[in-house]
């Protein structure tokens, strides 16, 4: 079906259509669909643009990445399909390693979002034939690779599941997540929560990964005065006054 | 794959499985499983429950619907997988028609909807073959059946497209929307906004139809006393409140 050209969310009409089209090559979840309609809500009500704790959290989350010692970029099929080559491109900036990681897994679909990736550079993505696990989260969805997410101090997730965040934190590493929904338990239990739409996010994160990255005293104090709850309590009035 | 039954979004992942399952037998097209999700982010803002503005516009529906002359319930593929047996019950309790209608219009789909409503009764659905159409909306988006939505004086949607509500409004019908998004152009534009979850919606519509119908003073009186936008503005106040 052709989206007719003048629907007033035609631009929206046209993301969908890029996601059924990646579910339809096997590079998608149907549940990544419905994932996607959760997000478009709060984007709805953010007004579809980065609002300013949008951005305070993106360059916390740069000064984040800067300061790892292992940090790692999980990426499931959404992110990959309306955001791989960001991934990538921050990848390169920090630069880190790049896991897909998947909830609902399958190696099939490991591999085909691992190539969508990989066609963007020569860098390898790990996540294939992984054998370690994060504690406390029931086969498969624990599943992740040793010399990546196993590893890592740091992880940037996006559209995560909570119970999957929440299994990152009980290991002691700083989760910085990318998601539309102040609410969830992603957003709560998060180190650093980036309440925005992920292709506007990861662009914002790699301009002050650009800047921060030459002076670790400014990357020291970006994070260090960042306090993630008053951040999120912020981004909650904005979306209170939009209503 | 199985759902962990001690994930605490049990509930809600095992009703995205059954959208996902509809959609592979054919049921719903994949954009139905991105507005369900859409639908979900809302209902979250809700609590998941029927709130007080919301029960005042179900009796106001039940009550129009009573009070019409041709009312036509109009079911796309999420409604009948997640409330076909509801879409029938209220048909009889009214009585009036109920019509098969979709944006991703194809005739398999519509066949395929028909006949999973047409399970729970013997009651004629109409849909099939239709041929009229709705005025100002391009093809195939605005076919509907001469005898059910062309020529209906209220037409009950759920989680419809903003064009075609706008569209069905034009003509002069009264529109009963059904949609967690009290923001969109379906809700702003229908002549009563239910902002509330389809399968919880529609029992709590019976239910006041049931107890209207042999009272049509009580009946005009619940319409007369009504007033859809200053229902929306509760409404809203609810769901700030709720952040």
């Amino acid at each position: 079906m052709k989206i007719p050209k003048d629907h007033p969310r035609y631009r929206s009409l046209v993301t969908r259509e890029k996601l059924v089209e990646a579910y339809k090559q096997g590079v998608l979840a149907p549940e990544g669909l419905i994932a996607h309609g959760r997000g478009e809500s709060f984007d709805y009500l953010l007004g579809e643009k980065t609002v300013p704790p949008a951005e305070k959290a993106e360059r916390a989350s740069a000064a984040m990445l800067l300061n790892s010692k292992r940090p790692v970029l999980s990426v499931n099929g959404n992110v990959a399909v309306l955001a791989g080559e960001s991934i990538i491109r921050l990848a390169e900036a920090v630069p880190c390693k790049v896991e897909v990681n998947l909830f609902h897994r399958t190696e099939e679909r490991i591999s085909k979002i691992a190539e969508l990736l990989e066609a963007f550079s020569d860098m390898p993505v790990l996540g294939r034939n992984a054998t370690a696990r994060i504690p406390d989260l029931d086969q498969p969805r624990g599943i992740c690779d040793q010399k990546g997410i196993f590893s890592a101090d740091t992880v940037l997730v996006a559209l995560e599941d909570g119970d999957r965040t929440e299994a990152l934190v009980r290991t002691g590493k700083d989760v910085i997540a990318i998601d539309l929904n102040p609410l969830c338990r992603t957003s709560q239990k998060a180190t650093i929560t980036i309440v925005d739409e992920v292709t506007r996010a990861l662009p914002r994160i790699i301009y002050h990964v650009e800047e921060l990255k030459e002076n670790p005293k400014l990357t020291q104090e970006t994070i260090c005065s960042f306090d993630n709850s008053e951040n999120l309590q912020e981004l909650m009035e904005y979306i209170r006054n939009s209503l």
